[in-house]
């Protein structure tokens, strides 16, 4: 059913009155009054239905246009003398009325929240109605702006954090998923951190946020991470003594948000807080899954009938409590592990996704880890396999280079012995 | 003296330390490690001298343009097909690398702070070294993003808030100065009102803020509402039953900022926060002075020897002190001045820019007042003529348009009868 | 087995080591050191074991008796002339040094949560140990200072509350049992309200806290008032349109504080609360339970054969939910219980609780609701009936006064009429 | 001119009114609406005139003693037979409803303050008014209990404290005078310290506060500490290179609180705060006045001519600017200063206030200073002699229990060698 038929006399009232809004804010009437009518753009988009606000979309995305004439003018002038003074007159007039108008509708109270809605919801719409796109990248734009580093706050989210931010991470968490207040109180524990970045428009919304476990050595599976565990001062005992942190989990929160990115500044400040909170942390490390190994795996051209037949052996459910056929592919899906993990992105293969985040942050691949998560999803990703990526500050930055500028897998020993 | 001639043999470490720094921002490190190349370039610039930061100024303004094959690229192919995708394609090419380097050296803390404070340093020298208007632009761009409307946050300043803040209102008030301390408590007493604008990024700093007394009926003169009295209580009930809120100074506090216009908002919010708090406010009005009116008086070809004679008698001092004098030039000059006020920018004419804000706002010119304030600047300007525009909520809207139209000056019939 | 059996050779070094510092604490050094020795007693009481503590509680009740020449010779001198100056000399010779003693105890950080716990632990001890009495009105006589309505603040407890809060809403309500968190947040709804005591020297722990709903018409059963809805919109609307606000619930948390009285606060305070949210608010009420009603009915000397069968009937699980009995036995109940609860003190009756407190603060005994709660305990308490006391502002202290002095149950006529 | 005179007619209607409020506290009325009635007691004591107040507290001291029968029983039981629980129904019984009133005033907002108050207006009349001792006596038994080091918080006051705070800094500074707000600011230097204690139910109010200056080296004289010095950094490097902190004053700001100490528990917990902040502090002193040196010494019979000359001659206005003057009796004055600090308690003097203070906080007579500070109340009342005491953590208790014990003037031998 299309839009038109659905309402065939017209859009309704709210639409037109939402458009007519829209171009008040970029007129006269929107230099004096403008937080006035953005405020009643805002309260107008609030009673739209899923129609209307398409309709809403498509409007904003083609009914701002930079002027063509000034725009033309520019790149004329560019054209003919590329001093910086036309380069900077040029992009004045490419600037696209369309960001002015966004800006203005920030200016309602609720405003930043409602762009990011607006963002998340023409996601899936870009594919088939292209013309979304400048929408998307002008809000997305707007975004890498708003949502500068220096904007964020990070806070520590605890037990003492209000239930509404709280039954955010229940909602949020994308990798182990958070079965209920009890799993989340554990999450929470004196043993465990989680911080996320706020921002000053969004007051109770987390962004983005992160699960660390306080341990004693490198963790290498998930399970003992995720026990519940009521007592508290035990806790407090396992977090005096640890020596190691373990980042097993990192959320976004806001699929409007997509393409911000905030993950790295993240855990390099987490890192910085544990630090001082804890001066006797010696390693800081992910626990991390590895969501492409499988698809990859099965798309290689199998060399003989044994990796065939691994194939079929682990497509049955619980293999992995069978003590033989583990000790039997192990080794084998160990070093094909490493293999896929290591490959170079220089000669034209696609990094996982994991890793290109974390190696593209600096840190390095430390261990590959047999069953190191059971859950369902793992399994069916990775085959149970986990890895751990280690942040060591000296190394940072020359882990980054050596990747971005050669695409290096920077790695441990250990993973080298697996090749 | 130059640069050049001031230090013979180069820039200094730090100098060079930070352009290094400012690179790495753009480049691969910078991607990895931002946050900690924006905090380190942030301490350095902390370190430069007026000279250092003059060249690190001149090195932004210069060293980040956009990459000219690919801007010439999209220029052509816009000429050649004007489409929206195009006109995008062209924006993105066009966006300066220049505000890019700004933004991630907005990452650090204090980051904000620091480069409207280059703004405000660069201010004074953009008519000699024009290549730093491009670095100003792009400031102002990105200060009229962050500094939307929709992440201020309003808040009331009083005898409860930091001392930190309340020293920053002695410092910036501009219109009435605040002497000192005892001076600023009865600005804070319970029959007036302060507020100003707050970003998160810059917490204990307003941007702008304003001062309102709650009286009854219209005030036409400034001395009764800066009087000293210590009376809490009788100020207290003089607020419960004010009928008029009278705006009797706004001040910008952030050089830096200035183009990013905050005031219109303000006094839009104050009106509404006074209108909750007391119901029974009938009357919202300012009174501001008129820096233009001798300037453009001594400017006009005179019509006879009788203003000449006005003129010369009017720069004697405490002129105002005699009551005959008053007495023979009071109607001339209070004709003169609401000429002055009332001439029509659709005629050519320079408009008065308090005039041009207040109206521009939407309030109306509502009464001129004979001697309204004696301080030695209201003297020097208006010969002690003050002005109250009234803010009145149903006609905003059209008194904006008329202005902003047809170049309207609305006014009450009280001016009119001085024509 | 007596503590002496426990540990033959005497008692452990901690609880020495407790004595010695409680000593210490009133001692010479108790003036110059006393918040650190209070710090060090905090700390060697946490180590203390159940006997521990107990040794510990019986060395505070008997160790710091008054002086007694001090005291015989007061009370000699007041007999002899019984002047007010006489009366308070005695009263400062007989303040028991006990009380001084838990004053320094309290000057630790968590002394007062400490002092709390330790007087939770004794109550049942109070009976088989009389000589712990003494300690146990010391505690109350300085709980009853320390928690004077000035210092408690109320604090209204919403979604935005810390969860470290919510899950002792959860532990201790103490009428409707909450059942997990999702209860909790219907009962945290828009349109229901809790309000909670709070003391500055426990700060996440609340003292007493009561559960309101907003509704239309008196609320005369439970279940409606429990049942989820997760409609926040709707319950918004329902708050706006209310005109009558259900107590429904009031749970005192802190057992160490009984006979601390703070219902009746809680109660008047959240009247004015919530008639300043929301003006509309017609009627205050409680919906409350009966828990005397059936003990009382069963003690009954029963005139016939009626009532004993009724009781046999009543004892059969889910007897209400069988029509033809609810029709035989409701008017017998209803008027059974109406002559329960109007009984008069004044003839020697023991006033059900409720009744007690509710009249006791004022309220009116408004309605008696039959089935108005099938939970388990209400039905075995009183046959599933409930009751509505009224508050109404203009009739608090004539009800009071009523009900104080000449034992008069204050009802509406809707109850004498069941009579 | 008496009370009587002044309003013959006999008391006003609000002093009659209070007197009804105060009664109806303690009545049946008060329990079912205290918190009402204590709201209307503190406003109608608010219309009180001084002779109104006057007459409330006369009332208060005079008409709530204990029940006479029942004192008079309990003291012939407790005299006939000493048990514990006979005397803790003797204390019961003789608990003064003067103090419940008192208690139940409190209840309402402001309550606390307004009793403090009343008791800081009572301080003048007890000489000539005995009766209103009892009075004072309750209010400091509740103030003693209320203001519990449990209960007090600790704050530091720096520039980003209201406005509403500092202001009473200048007020309260009793020891060396606050010229204004730039004095204020310097004492609030990065290389300063100042913490105060606050009370929940005073939120505003500072009760008392310690001024501290982090040096090196143990500072001898005032002038250096109080001297202007704008630059903020220099400030915060001194701090950072402190070895020393000089409490060099302290304040109590509540008269009503007289009696009730707690300036030894400030000084010991600022001691662990500053211990915190800066790890390398090596010493904790004073630098303190000698409030009664100069009226000792002219009441000593004087052992000849020379310290009558010596008396003589410093009476002279500004001998300290004279070389030889100070050359010729520093000696003289040294040694009888030394002496008059060192006399021993048990022999009965009259120990100086000041070493009374802090030799029984454990603080011990470090260093006795030649014109340590030349404004004119030290020179008037020690001829500008100042003293250190020291706080060293190890010897406190030791320290406290020789001075309270022997009356040992603990002290250095820097002290000694001056005898
Ligand atoms: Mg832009
Ligand atoms: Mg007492």
């Amino acid at each position: 059913m299309t839009h038109a038929e659905h309402i065939p006399s017209g859009p309704p009232a709210s639409l037109d009155q939402a458009r007519q809004l829209a171009a008040a804010l970029l007129s006269e009437r929107g230099e004096a009054s403008g937080a006035l009518i953005a405020r009643q753009l805002q309260q107008t988009m609030r009673v739209l239905d899923a129609d209307g606000r398409h309709g809403f979309q498509r409007y904003l995305a083609s009914a701002f246009q930079p002027d063509a004439a000034a725009l033309q003018d520019a790149a004329t002038r560019y054209l003919a003398d590329s001093t910086a003074a036309a380069a900077a007159a040029l992009a004045d007039a490419a600037d696209p009325p369309r960001q002015e108008v966004l800006r203005r509708m920030n200016m309602a109270p609720g405003g930043t929240a409602s762009l990011i809605a607006m963002r998340s919801e023409i996601a899936g719409r870009l594919g088939s109605e292209p013309e979304l796109k400048l929408l998307d990248a002008d809000l997305k734009h707007l975004f890498v702006s708003w949502f500068n580093r220096g904007f964020l706050e990070l806070r520590r989210i605890d037990w003492q954090s209000p239930a509404a931010v709280l039954e955010k991470l229940i909602a949020y968490e994308a990798v182990h998923e958070i079965k209920g207040w009890d799993d989340l109180r554990r999450r929470l524990a004196p043993d465990r951190r989680c911080f996320a970045f706020f921002h000053p428009a969004l007051p109770g919304e987390p962004l983005i946020f992160v699960e660390v476990a306080l341990v004693q050595g490198l963790a290498t599976a998930v399970p003992p991470l995720l026990v519940q565990d009521a007592d508290q001062d035990s806790a407090g005992l396992r977090a005096a003594h640890a020596d190691t942190a373990i980042f097993y989990s990192i959320s976004n929160c806001q699929d409007g948000l997509r393409g911000v990115s905030f993950g790295n500044f993240l855990i390099k400040q987490v890192v910085e807080e544990l630090q001082t909170e804890f001066p006797q942390l010696k390693r800081f490390s992910t626990l991390s899954p590895i969501p492409g190994f499988r698809r990859w795996l099965v798309q290689q051209p199998q060399s003989g009938g044994n990796e065939v037949a691994m194939l079929r052996e682990l497509d049955r459910e619980g293999w992995w409590h069978d003590a033989a056929t583990c000790e039997t592919w192990r080794p084998v899906l160990m070093r094909l592990c490493a293999q896929y993990l290591t490959r170079s992105p220089a000669s034209g293969n696609r990094v996982d996704p994991v890793v290109r985040f974390h190696l593209g942050n600096g840190a390095r691949l430390e261990r590959i880890n047999w069953l190191g998560n059971t859950a369902d999803r793992a399994m069916a990703e990775s085959f149970g396999i986990m890895v751990n990526y280690l942040y060591d500050h000296d190394s940072i930055e020359r882990n980054h280079e050596a990747f971005a500028r050669v695409g290096e897998i920077v790695r441990s020993p250990q993973v080298d012995a697996l090749l």
